[in-house]
């Protein structure tokens, strides 16, 4: 299969893996770079994650807008637009309402990595509020302005909140920014629970952060197998395909970095 | 299929989906009036709404008394009955003990909404407590009178909070009623957990609430997403019609408002 | 069927039932008092409740010793016998670590009804601590001298939380005793999620708890209706008999009492 | 079948029972020393728990290393070597990230038995921090130096915390460590609640801690209880054995301890 075939079957995959985790309920949506084309991306028509399948999936330009397809896309596709636009760096974005982000987006006590499978969050995460720069909307990022307004806010960042809303995540494949956006959730909780403990609760700090973004490998045994556990609890364990390097076969082993 | 087939078939799903959405158990129920007579509605039998059937639904009159049917109603069937004839507006009503709405009928902090999908709730929820004019009561609405004054209670609004019991919704179309019946418990999980944070919990303006109600159509493809998607959780999404309008079809756009 | 054969049946669902609704898991137990010879009882061997088929009952007598039966009874029968000594009115006995309701155990807060249906708890609920009377033990009720001091505990009410442990509840029916076992978890989360909500927290007065006593009837249809629900979501609906009366089939109608 | 292919069927089931009990996810192992060598111990190759096989077991020198064995191995496989090395007396092992574990490692507040089924927990649990003997990492245990400074944390305890990232726990059988990492989560969500009603928070006496380790037998029908229920949820109640001492066939029955 072409890399292009790969990426459309494993977003069919993220799709079904984000439902089943609860990261996305009938809303919220997964993208992906096109391979061969940076301006464009792909992303299902207007359809609950769980029910996507690849002939749902809808080629959209750099504006949001679908190519050739007449099809109800999301509304909120810029945001996934202005993402692509704003870094280069990302192949993937996830929007989503996850319950136990939204917390965080309503005071002023920032959401940070706790435990070490949130530190691909990076650090204190940034609230968008749209009603800064919009005043009173629906609060849903319905054109390029406010995308890219969202974007900005983002910054060299992999996720945004969006207050009263849910988040933006980005990354560097699709199996990046699903782990991410299924880890965010629990470490909130982790995060709040600690919290009300009382006394200081301690964080990752920078240099932990730092450690495990250099040991980090999208395509290592440890991240396939995550992504084997969570595909087959989504039911969909044979639309997987391979692992990319498969350690068994190459005698390989991989041994001091990465997360067990 | 007449208007009314569709009803009683929507009637039906709605069942399904509030339970296997957990917002009721063995209590609770939904009706919606008829759609030529507005001085009757259907709903029901006693029954656990996992388990209703077409043949369970029972057309009642404006005092809430089912017409030529000797089969046992729900004793709570005058909220429905009250709140009908209260609320031209209104075509479809839920009762339900939803859990995480409960807290908030037992203190003097009130529910809001303070997420996006919380918007339908529509500001501050009154509530209801029967014991200020009816006294020590095993906390139903057992008749007429009762049912009357908590729809005095909701006023112009689509909920009201029961102390000690529960809520009652109320909205335009069974979609919406589910939908509002659905994210409520989520809005108050989010703002019981913002709160325990600490500091100010940003609510959604006026003008978003606004902006949100004035942008939504119960036949959008946003809705119809979550219906679907819900329907097909519950066991039925075989039970469900065609969306009202099809996209796909007519080629068709929502553009810019609703929900994604 | 006989009243026996009714009651062995009805046995085997309430564990199925305590079960599936996350009131039990490998530990906890029920029991139904002998219909014919009020100084006898039946529970199952040592089995988790889920498991726990009509061949598994065994019959005890008024020490909580097995009756011609040499297998491995639970540990805890004591609970039971000593509750169906000091108490007359009950027929029907749980014994549980249900989580939720663990917290109240452990401070000086007491656990109370606070939505209608937790009222059968029937007021504040004593906290019985083995330790007070029988030291440093295993935390485990294995004597009937132990069963007695907790049977004491609970007076004439309804249920006695032990201490680091879980708690007992007693009722006339097994149908009761089930459906008090269930919501008590759900009464403790409400209670402990408006505490944290801050200010006072309005519980049931004496006057509702009281009128709901007064108006529930074990074998009412809305009492059958929550009895057929969870049976039939514990995979044991076919195996519940018919409505004690069912009022289809005698064109009775209850009207103004009990819960809905 | 020999002790050592009982052993190898357990570590299976006890693999699914983990991730069925939410205590392991994708990440998180289990492991058991060699019955004939005490310097060897076996557990899976890299794959998410719920989906290992006998066949994925792999035996593992007192290094932590494969022995001849290509397969990718846990990156984190020295937890289980240092514990096995410090710690004659243990023979199964557990390192999970089971959520409600977490807040405890973040805060000075100690985790520690409230509830009867945490006693095995055994006191105020140290919480090990990777970053005070080894600065900025990944925060994974990845060689023996850091898996000695863990088991030397642990001392001669059952269970510690591992700052923002889980915990590891040790006992003398595989179905006890089960045991013990089954409830270690319970215990914690049970101590954050009963702090969060404010006032003091009675744990479980030394004493009692004491008796109940007394009284507890690793093949007693209570225990087997447990696990045959864990089994059957797991969906591998098949693949259990026979209870190590059957007391049907032999007439005997415990009478006071254990845990009922």
């Amino acid at each position: 299969m072409s890399q292009l075939d790969d990426l459309m079957r494993d977003l069919v995959v993220a799709n079904r893996i984000l439902s089943n985790e609860q990261v996305v309920d009938a809303y919220g949506h997964i993208s992906v770079r096109h391979p061969d084309n940076p301006k464009r991306f792909f992303m299902s028509r207007s359809l609950a994650p769980e029910l996507v399948e690849r002939h749902d999936l809808i080629e959209f330009d750099q504006e949001g807008e679908p190519v050739n397809d007449k099809r109800q896309p999301y509304l909120e596709r810029f945001i996934h637009a202005a993402i692509f636009e704003a870094r280069p760096d990302v192949t993937a974005v996830v929007h989503a309402h996850a319950e136990d982000t939204l917390p965080f987006g309503l005071v002023s006590t920032p959401l940070e990595p706790v435990i070490h499978s949130g530190s691909f969050i990076g650090g204190k995460v940034p609230v968008w509020d749209i009603r800064n720069k919009f005043g009173d909307t629906n609060l849903l990022v319905t054109n390029m302005m406010q995308g890219r307004d969202l974007a900005q806010s983002m910054g060299d960042g992999s996720v945004a909140l969006m207050r009263g809303h849910g988040f933006a995540s980005a990354a560097r494949s699709i199996i990046e920014v699903v782990r991410l956006s299924v880890y965010l959730p629990r470490n909130a909780r982790v995060q709040m629970n600690a919290m009300r403990l009382g006394g200081k609760v301690i964080a990752l700090s920078k240099g932990e952060i730092a450690a495990r973004a250099a040991g980090y490998k999208p395509n290592s045994p440890e991240t396939w197998r995550a992504w084997e556990y969570w595909a087959t609890r989504a039911g969909c364990g044979d639309k997987i395909g391979k692992p990319y390097k498969s350690p068994a076969n190459k005698g390989q082993r991989h041994t001091s970095k990465g997360r067990s």
